[in-house]
């Protein structure tokens, strides 16, 4: 395997960052430019010297530029082997292009435009440059491909370590990214059309193409025998684990990310300060309050066993004081704010195990996005769980009314149910977790758990409420909180037995509400 | 939008199925065929009239083929918009080409042979046929593409049917498919070679392009504010749920779905007659048996509760006495096994809602495959866990030997415990659950969770092993064991307390045997 030297160079980019410094940067290294439309005047109003493709070609740009570089001279340049098509090439007059820096325009930014007709979306769907593109990084051991900006700098040095040529290695590595990106263009281009044919009955097309850039290999993935990595989406939609920055720490693992997007995405649902620890994929202990600090204390104090190599998220500036009680209490797998204060940093930096991540401010308007289930041979994907309630979408099914600190308390429990595995019981008093039922399959265990962990902390229930993710099958989980002193219940309703579980809150003096909307999370 | 008269069609097929009948109906209604190598070949051996493309063109095939169809003559033949380049292709004497039938050699096979050199991959790598597929996709206002030899036939229909003509919506429908296809194509070489960078050092590409196929829109997704679809892989790599025919019942949500696939998934660990019953995505009761009917009666004792409205899954065919006793005693959503026999079938269907699936029958040997897991803004990526053990693997580490009965009931267990959510804590006896604890932040919980589950369903526990899904922290999962009753447990071990944990289960007189693996599922 070679180093190929750089002598003719064909430039044709939609995103023009960098292409006028790396012209002329080529130029002064001998090299000799092809080029077309936009990116042919830019150079030359630079004054770089710059062959037309249609020139080069003897065959002018036809059908407003859909038939403009689809011609052999072209891509017999750059598909031609160069140990054994000299001949050929000289006989047909052929001349070898070395480099071929085209990028696409993006897709998705064209059909982002709401207003965006049928028409428009299929004119910007690019023909040529896919073409070369894929030629050039079919024939990487002859030819170079660039289709980032952020490669032209490396181009030029190596040309400049090894008398203007590339090496293999980087031939190959930048053939590998024009493949990810031709794939990405054509998954955009067939999951915008897919979503639109006519007989399609929903927003999932009939192919499902997904793209994803690894973000850090993984020492190992939920166990040490299997192998893992993280990636993350091309253009985040807002702050997440995906964007989140480490500053400090070990390495995550695969159970950390996963759980920390769980107590993030749990803590996000909050208006006030609040705190959320996850462990094992469930919030452990969660709570409201009027700063950072109090929120953790009191998210802390709901299963301080569990808490115990715990993830802690906040929805507010992790300060000085917040991260100091944390530190000095417990041992954390990871600390994620959306800021860290310099003070609060410094403390971490005391147990430089702890990871520590800021991922930025969310904006109030969580913005959709789809979820995955694998299964074995297959993908469930359906619409992220973005439902919310407000106190007017419920309904009083019960003589007894909640009171408003038990309606309040209602809707806080029921934003940490929603957070919960199936079958999900929570109970909660003050904005504060009391006991958390997680993962059973019966509800009443359920509610039974939650009713042995708050006792076994010492948390007295008497007073607090409760929220079940789905509907109660039967009266024994009304009976069972009852026992424990719940006074008020908020559940989705819609069970054929409404009847005789409201009789049992009835009976109890239970304020029960219905949400209508269920929160299963599996 | 117009019905387009077809006229020429370029026919170049990796797939050659009914490619010489396709082309024939063409040549009956009055189309002009062009065809390149194989295909061209093939069609003239069957009497079929062809113009090659190189004679078309004007410009002969060079470099092996690697340049036939880069040519104005194609690509404005192909993208020529009827109504507004006639001059330019009259003056140009491009001939419009009004239906391309292209596929591609699929780049998955090429590599799929492990003797394919770095220089065969490449060679495989088709650029000609994807630049005609992509152009005369996007030019689907005034040409069709067909990438599926399951679709000429609906073409010769249409044509029929309009005077030689398509529609609009089956071009569009057409130019879709195109995308689909060159999406996965590219899609396929990216994750290939990206797999082999010189500086890649996982398995795992730098990015990564999973492509899968609808099966189904589901009416809704884990709750009925979110919508879903269920989408498969386009070659499975075993019996699955995508692959299960459903026989007879209700359309499948997406929680059956996903339930059935941790079902089966559990079921096909164990080489006996085995059922497993899963509700919320755990199962609530597993057991192995003579035979598919006791392996039922057993799992469903540990948890009738539970097991009502749940998913049951076998490794045998689903006879009729099996079938029998389920119906007559409980609701079921699915009932899942390799295969039905037909007087089961009959015994089904006197509960049509009673969802029934055949998946057919698993290799022995399972197929890796990768796991993947949604995070806000990112995908976790991990083997998926095929971790097994066997009774060569355990060390003993207590002074109490496991009994031969205890050993297998230990492996058993252990099974069971790989596919309850974490922290898992599981209770079994003579090759049958007892006691499921299920999806707590604390493993000790789970050990209590499970100690009741066993009591409330009058399970003696006495005699029975447990098994644990990762190590005791601590001793008090050991003494809740012992005060239980139990006799033998396995884990993983690997706490820094073993040595405490060891020394709690010889004080109690308990075996213990180490895997050395731990399997959380989360």
């Amino acid at each position: 395997m070679q180093h190929r030297p750089i002598q003719r160079a064909l430039l044709s980019v939609s995103d023009k960052t960098g292409i006028v410094a790396f012209a002329q940067a080529l130029v002064q290294r001998g090299v000799t430019i092809l080029s077309t439309g936009g990116t042919a005047k830019l150079l030359r109003d630079n004054q770089i010297p710059v062959t037309d493709v249609s020139e080069h070609t003897g065959q002018p740009e036809i059908m407003d530029g859909r038939v403009k570089t689809l011609h052999p001279k072209i891509h017999g340049g750059i598909l031609g082997r160069r140990d054994q098509d000299q001949a050929v090439m000289a006989e047909q007059d052929i001349a070898p292009i070395d480099l071929v820096a085209v990028n696409l325009y993006p897709f998705a930014n064209t059909v982002a435009d709401p207003n965006c007709t049928h028409e428009q979306a299929v004119e910007n769907i690019d023909i040529g440059g896919p073409t070369m593109v894929r030629a050039a990084a079919k024939n990487h051991r002859d030819v170079a491909i660039v289709v980032n900006a952020d490669d032209y700098q490396r181009v030029i040095t190596e040309m400049d370590a090894h008398q203007n040529s590339l090496t293999f290695e980087t031939r190959f590595d930048l053939a590998v990214k024009a493949f990810e990106h031709t794939a990405q263009y054509d998954g955009m281009i067939a999951n915008y059309f897919g979503a639109r044919l006519p007989q399609q009955q929903s927003q999932f097309p009939r192919t499902f193409n997904a793209q994803f850039t690894k973000q850090q290999d993984l020492r190992y993935g939920e166990n040490s025998h299997q192998q893992a990595a993280f990636y993350v989406e091309s253009t985040p939609r807002e702050a997440s684990i995906a964007t989140a920055v480490q500053l400090q720490g070990k390495e995550l693992s695969y159970n950390n990310i996963a759980d920390t997007d769980a107590a993030l995405e749990c803590v996000k649902s909050f208006a006030e300060p609040a705190c959320v620890i996850v462990k094992h994929a469930n919030p452990c202990g969660v709570a409201i309050a009027a700063d950072a600090l109090s929120a953790y204390e009191r998210a802390f104090t709901t299963d301080p066993t569990s808490a115990f190599g715990g993830i802690i998220a906040f929805n507010r500036e992790l300060d000085e004081a917040t991260a100091t009680a944390i530190i000095e209490r417990q041992f954390v797998e990871v600390i994620i704010a959306p800021t860290v204060s310099a003070a609060a940093r410094d403390v971490v930096a005391t147990k430089p195990n702890v990871r520590l991540l800021e991922c930025g401010q969310w904006p109030a308007e969580r913005s959709p996005s789809w979820d995955y289930k694998r299964v074995n041979g297959g993908l469930l994907v359906q619409d992220s769980d973005l439902g919310e309630i407000t106190a007017a979408d419920l309904q009083v099914v019960t003589k007894k009314q909640p009171t408003e600190a038990q309606l309040k308390d209602l809707l806080f429990c029921w934003k940490v149910a929603k957070f919960v595995k199936s079958n999900a019981i929570v109970y909660a008093r003050d904005g504060m977790t009391i006991g958390v039922g997680a993962g059973q399959m019966s509800r009443v265990y359920s509610a039974k758990i939650a009713g042995i962990k708050a006792a076994d902390e010492n948390l007295s229930v008497p007073g607090s409420v409760m929220a079940s993710d789905a509907f109660f099958p039967f009266r024994d989980g009304i009976d069972a909180a009852a026992a424990a002193g719940i006074s008020a219940i908020i559940q989705p309703g819609g069970s054929i037995r409404d009847d005789e579980v409201i009789a049992a809150a009835d009976e109890h003096g239970i304020a029960m509400v219905f949400t209508g909307m269920r929160h299963f999370r599996h």
